[in-house]
């Protein structure tokens, strides 16, 4: 009964964390960069921005010009011309005069803040001044965003819009990133058929293949579906032999013993090695981790719930170590449970919730149904972690809830 | 001064719901369909599973047959076969006996339990159950995840990858979804050029390009980047024009007041009408909302942090509403402020903020900077709304973060 040997969740990880998982890197375009994670700190290697400029449409002022100035004590400068936006302007701002500036523009040498146009009236050659102004005021100094010579994104980051446009500022129109990870996905089991099939008796259609696929889209891996094998040892031999160029595969169904025995069989028959058979936790107690010509292999449940578990818990953190991601935040929030969870001590549990708010709080609504039910999950916003050594958590309780994605 | 005709953010909602937005729907297959929005409700038209199956490997029993069995009292019945996964079964169990069943196969007539295998000891024609079962344990029955009929997915839901799941088990390889809403973005200013160019003194590289396009293309839409224009009428209208075949236009930039009078009146010569002009936010005040030729057009700010601001807070929604998305459930969390937050009266304020987690709560961290400081949100979660009405948080209240992405 391989349910004896079954490691615990942390044990697991402590195995898949120490699979060698490294990839190539290649230069990415930033048009296709989102997701990408780069695989070089990224150093600035001038300023932004790389001149002083105006945040408002106004007056570039010496500060000292307009101390105290207010409507009813007007401060009266000189009218020295304007600054358009785009323009170089070497002029130099003298005691007691202004210039006008544009939103953007370059400041010019000599001026330490910028009065809105609002406190201001122009009369031919003179401006009144009706607001005082501190230094740095309404202006956005040489190097204020990024520092020239600064690290401004860390080798290991998801590069989101944001980062993109940082290496826009920087005009660094492509990146060093690491490769897309090469996943093949093979389904198993005799009942299985693809999606345009109508199931005989017996028979159900392929799920997985599609859930897999499009999660493992989203990390920027390069998922290729191998196909659906049969429960005999030749069909999952070619398979697996199929999946060879691949950097990782995912076999997932073989929820029977039999099936099982044939996938940790197999593997080995090809010169591969199992790392482990069986986990305490619920749903995805059935999930296989093995080394096969140097390259990862999990065998997943079947149940899509279970296979959706175990995707989540073991083979997304080695997508994400393949990649070099290492600056991970997970999305998460917390709220009030609706009702008791019960859970059994000595496993770790995951529950799939629905979460509502109100003004005052998160409810979490705890969805319970079986580990085949993928319904369940196309309804469930996120999931709760019960501890091994936890016997469930009860209503009113406050809990963590992980957001799927 | 146009600040005086500005909008609350309310108003501008008000505004930019009340604008007609609806797009044609399309066949797109279900390998295609992340993201998209679906059109229809789908309806099960067959029940999921469609037949009774076991949940583990064990024996299928009258759960009558084996009450109060246990290690001490064992309960004996007859063995009558196996039913293998992917077999179509016409066995009917009789009183007194039972039938080895794999995982996920067929249950047989007459069976109302299955006892997993490791409570069973089999002894030739005879197996030993050794626990108690109760009705419908360790079986998922027909219809007991979609039952047919139903309503699965309702309109206006955009295709998690489980809900692709739940598409894949009904067999419906391609689903109608609205049409890819179609967007122009153009750039403007006389200081902004391309990526690939060192600027000169005065000019500045096109941010807002990447971000506005990163973030949108992750609404499924289909973004064109029509180019950057120079701040002179006849460029701005060849622009608008170029940009004639979209669904919605977005001109970002044009930050200072004659920038902004060009786009209002170029909208207006081409035929259009203002909606309305600055909003009383922060940052993001210079927002524009018009209708040109029945399509509305965005003049977002050129800070780029304003300018994200406003695409969040109007242009989202807008597009959301384009694609029939009427199931959005925004990501977001609770945390506790490292710092006070000031804020304006009568301003609805956007802080960026950092999160960081322990195991008793979560901490979040305003991150001050200038509207125009791309790098701040680059190192940014998400955001804190303070509302109109309020002078600030302080520092140890509890604030909603709003997730970027």
């Amino acid at each position: 009964m391989e349910f004896l040997k079954a490691v615990t969740a942390r044990e697991a990880l402590d195995i898949i964390n120490a699979f060698p998982a490294s990839l190539h890197t290649e230069i990415a375009s930033i048009d296709e960069s989102l997701g990408r994670i780069i695989a070089e700190d990224i150093i600035a290697h001038e300023n932004i921005p790389p001149f002083s400029r105006s945040l408002v449409d106004g007056y570039a002022i010496k500060v000292k010009d307009a101390q105290g100035a207010k409507e009813t004590n007007p401060a009266l400068l000189f009218y020295k011309g304007e600054i358009r936006i785009g323009e170089e302007t070497n002029a130099t701002l003298e005691d007691g005069s202004c210039i006008y500036i544009s939103t953007g523009a370059m400041m010019p040498e000599g001026a330490d803040g910028v009065v809105m146009q609002e406190y201001t009236r122009r009369m031919g050659d003179a401006v009144e001044i009706i607001k005082t102004t501190h230094r740095g005021e309404n202006i956005i100094f040489t190097g204020e965003d990024i520092k020239q010579d600064s690290i401004v994104l860390k080798q290991g980051k998801r590069l989101t819009p944001f980062d993109i446009g940082v290496l826009a500022a920087l005009g660094m129109a492509d990146v060093w990133s690491y490769k897309k990870l090469k996943i093949a996905l093979i389904s198993t089991g005799d009942e299985i058929i693809t999606v345009d099939k109508k199931p005989a008796p017996g028979q159900i259609r392929d799920i997985n293949r599609y859930t897999l696929a499009n999660i493992l889209r989203k990390t920027c891996s390069d998922v290729t579906f191998v196909g659906i094998t049969r429960d005999n040892p030749e069909d999952i031999r070619e398979h697996l032999n199929a999946a060879r160029e691949s950097n990782m595969i995912l076999v997932s169904g073989g929820s029977s013993k039999g099936e099982r025995d044939y996938i940790t069989t197999c593997v080995e028959e090809l010169g591969g090695t199992i790392l482990f058979h069986g986990v305490n936790i619920k749903p995805g107690k059935p999930t296989i981790f093995a080394s096969l010509w140097g390259k990862p292999v999990f065998g997943l449940p079947g149940h899509p719930v279970s296979c959706i578990m175990a995707l989540t818990r073991f083979v997304l953190p080695l997508v994400r170590r393949f990649h070099g991601e290492t600056r991970l935040q997970e999305k998460r929030t917390k709220g009030v449970l609706a009702t008791n969870i019960p859970s059994s001590y000595g496993i770790e549990e995951y529950v799939r919730v629905e979460i509502g708010y109100d003004d005052t709080e998160c409810k979490v609504t705890p969805l319970f149904s079986k580990s085949s039910v993928i319904s369940s999950l196309s309804q469930a916003t996120g999931y709760v972690i019960i501890p091994e050594g936890k016997e469930g958590f009860e209503k009113g309780e406050e809990v963590v809830v992980y957001y799927f994605d």
